[in-house]
């Protein structure tokens, strides 16, 4: 059975985030949505509503786990028997980001890194966005499968 | 079964192709090896070469198939039962020029494209690099996994 | 009146040139579309093909004209009282590309160009993917807004 | 009449600022000034001051107006009349910044966003480098058009 | 005697630095390897711990001397009687980020900023990733030549 | 003794190589302008104008030779004895191709690549450049330091 992992922050999921994880269910078995703690960063979105209502939107769809984690992502991979990391790329900087990520992480632990390209219509959607125009009230429904608080 | 075609006019086969097929055996059930002959490009080794040197380098890895074709390379998936493109890529022009055919394969067939990153320690590595340095009977016989004429 | 070069071979115009025509227009008074003809490339669809076709297209829009042209864009610029170069970008690649023109162009004439962005969905079409697809049968209606041969 | 925003921190305009606003006023009919309020950077020169600079500066140029504002680029855009945002791009890394953003922005309002290149002499300067200058007492009169208090 | 400055945060240095240091020994009769202090970006390996474990490293190596500053690179240049800033560089980020530095520094002071590509097998391997794995208590002593606290 | 291969076709020599020449003198004690004899590419400017027109540049320069070459740039080096090739590097595509054949003449002969950035005021110049104006009777005598024929 072959495993990937989907780390991310997820702050929020967005309809970017989905896509890559429909199409990562054709190349795999079984995939791991691993939300990352990450105590630096910040959050916009409570934890608990990013992994309730992702756990929601998935709840048919036994291929699909979601997961949170506070270390490294390799660390997360193999307590999950998980070999590949799945990845969506926009942007040459996005590519050359996860460049130097990959080469760490299959060093570290030979975890792979498969790369889909973002559709092209999803490219300009990032997290980021998404929370901007979330704190200026626009609609942002389109742009995320599950609905914000 | 997931099946890849892996194409390319490997003028010739370099251990950096080598090391993407390996890969993909981790990801795929099949791979297919696609030589696609470009009239246009010209060849440095004969195509009947190239094809038996990799039918003979794999003949033991059952999973591992060699052909060759002439049109587009959906057309090459589709008469192979693929629904993956399986590519390599070494740099930010590598990622730009794919992403254009990924995008093209998939409007054209809903064929996706899986990219994984070359090793670093392969990434100056191209069958144009061996091809020069063969000119100039330079020994390639790292850079190849089949011998050359 | 601000007069706008949109320079090109065009073999063939895509729905991607004709986007930024269109966007164009919303920017300047004028656009004349420049089809450059090129001893070097050689061409897949004959020039009096592409001219009359896009003379066609365009007839009732009047702040649109079609031109062929031989030696330098700028000097062709100037013919037409034109200061401006009208360009798509799609990639990073066409971003360098068109930089290094953009200085050489202002430099020699003080013609400034103008980049708007390809709309994502289009990004993935040019006129070489259209020959492609075209010299393998494949239907390209959707591509170019002109009917080809 | 075509209007276009000119959005920004300007914490300092520099030289490269000046240099867009006085090309776009090729294009433009009125350009507008933003100056985006942005409560997480922080600032170095006080708001008060880099308005105040800006319009005395531009007092004898009515095509040009200064303003500030809090919320979203479109909808400043759209208080002004303005169809288009002005942008200047040095290098690959402000392209794609600049792609993501531009095709929000026309998602959202259909506001389109126009590039023009920065000059070659030009494309090393930007308000960090000017801020650093400045802190270290180094003279920064050369790349800013308004003297610094 | 041609000297170089190879400034930085180092924090820590890795053995990406420490080959670049070698390689620009090949090239500079001298090379002072600038710690900068950056009251900024707060530190994870003392400053003292830095300096130290650098100065032991090289001690037997009199053409490398190690220093701190606080200023700008091109002031602490002058000081060492350098014209020349050694930079090596892994991804096309690094190579858009010195440029603009370099062009700076060009500007200032005269100072030459030299290129080195850094080593592929180190390209993934920055201080950050160092930092990380050592915050998990994963074994990092092949990514540094001095032995972490 | 520091020699640099200063190595291209040159067809022909802009004030873009001849900057990076003067540059590479301040950094070696000796630069051998390399030009690369390439049956492939043709060639507008014959090579003994090439060779003697630049000959007669660096006549008063004696840590400047000029040479022709057939092979591999290594092979050009070594007969040379120098260690080191000097490159100026424009834009990200220019920094990526020389990364490739940097890695393979590192791994070769052990040769090292040195960078120095274009000023950016030459960073649109380029032999093709000068070719095409040329070619329509336009002045490029500010482009090119040697007089063309």
């Amino acid at each position: 059975m072959r495993t990937a992992i989907f780390p991310g922050s997820f702050d929020p999921f967005t309809i970017g985030h989905l896509d890559i994880v429909e199409r990562g269910l054709q190349l795999f078995d079984r995939v791991v949505i691993g939300i990352g703690r990450n105590s630096m960063k910040g959050e916009t979105f409570p934890l608990a509503f990013r992994v309730e209502s992702l756990k929601d939107y998935f709840k048919s769809e036994e291929r699909v786990a979601v997961d949170v984690y506070d270390g490294l992502t390799v660390d997360f991979a193999r307590m999950h028997g998980a070999k590949f990391l799945l990845r969506g790329v926009r942007t040459v900087q996005d590519f050359e980001y996860e460049q130097a990520m990959a080469e760490a992480n299959r060093q570290l632990d030979g975890i792979e890194t498969v790369l889909l390209y973002a559709r092209p219509e999803h490219a300009y959607i990032s997290s980021s966005l998404v929370r901007e125009l979330y704190s200026y009230n626009r609609d942002v429904s389109r742009l995320v499968p599950c609905r914000l608080p």
